[in-house]
């Protein structure tokens, strides 16, 4: 199913802001069009249903629900890594730096150790690929636990950024439904043509 | 449909620990069960499904999934109160103050105000009512926002804090799909029989 439905999603509801920020925030990742993440999960599933999928792994808070519609689709669990630190993880953790864009700083994201490990071979999902810090602290959990790749999912990638590119290059199958090649001061936003 | 599923899945597959803690990450809260999910979405719908609810409200990230499981039996969008200020958040925002044993100190909860207004009638979701401090601060929000409150819905009452019983005397329909009476130092969890 083309992904056009997303282009069009932003391009009537998504703001530029300065700083190269795209606010999808009233659809996407503060409130939720829970029938479009559906479709978004169903076309996931379509791309990545041979890549030997278990596992759906994500990164609190906005991965979750692109996560679990996805999940839907494929019948796997869902396991996310947490931003803050609570009294409530105990025992053994995987452990990873992650610079934010979005929050200005450093941050350490975990996953317990029983929910990732060589017999996983994970979907990777998250709603955004920029600069690809957040995605970078994903691979190195996968990478301590010994989980396999199968692929990685992404909503919206800002191709003018070099995480997508990267990412590529790394050999890795990275699926964005919508790719941002630009976005104007005048609040026009450009897409590149998707790969799958 | 019985919800006896999530009590038998927290007997399972619950872990007491110290300080009345009751960890339940490998299905609801760190790794995910959609399946599950799904199931105590559409219980929540059959349970409020004649309250006229527009909204599904929650707070990040534990609610995130329950939220979205739920609202696509609903057919309506989820919004999410923000924990961590980001640089992302412009514009007005409801604010409230929360203290939370689970990381130990007080935290704001925001919520852009675009979202949430005197048309909307909520159904108020999380995965734990224990002392109802989150669940006062969702409350605080709706009443600055003019919001009205159709329902709320909880996964795991801790049934002997004091929340469910103060949110029930102020009169809200309350409908916690597993409470638990008592646990035990041994591990032993005991139940009480829910409402709805």
């Amino acid at each position: 199913m083309e992904m056009k439905l997303l282009e069009e999603r932003i391009m009537r509801d998504g703001q530029v802001r300065p700083g190269n920020v795209l606010k999808v925030d009233c659809f996407l990742n503060h409130q939720l069009d829970v029938e479009l993440l559906d479709q978004i999960g169903a076309e996931f599933y379509r791309i990545f249903k041979e890549d030997g999928i278990n596992k759906i792994l994500t990164i609190e808070a906005s991965g979750i629900a692109i996560a679990c519609m996805t999940a839907r689709h494929f019948n796997v669990p869902v396991v996310f890594a947490k931003k803050a630190k609570s009294k409530n993880i105990d025992g053994d953790v995987y452990t990873s730096t992650v610079h934010s864009y979005t929050y200005g700083r450093d941050y350490d994201i975990t996953l317990a150790q029983k929910f990732l490990g060589p017999q996983d071979r994970v979907l990777i999902l998250d709603d955004f690929l920029a600069n690809g810090k957040a995605m970078n602290g994903l691979l190195d959990i996968c990478r301590q636990a010994g989980a396999s790749v199968g692929g990685i999912g992404i909503c919206i990638e800002k191709g003018f950024q070099p995480g997508g590119a990267e990412i590529r290059a790394e050999g890795y199958k990275l699926a964005s439904l919508a790719i941002v090649e630009s976005m104007g001061d005048n609040g026009e936003i450009c897409f590149r043509e998707p790969e799958f």
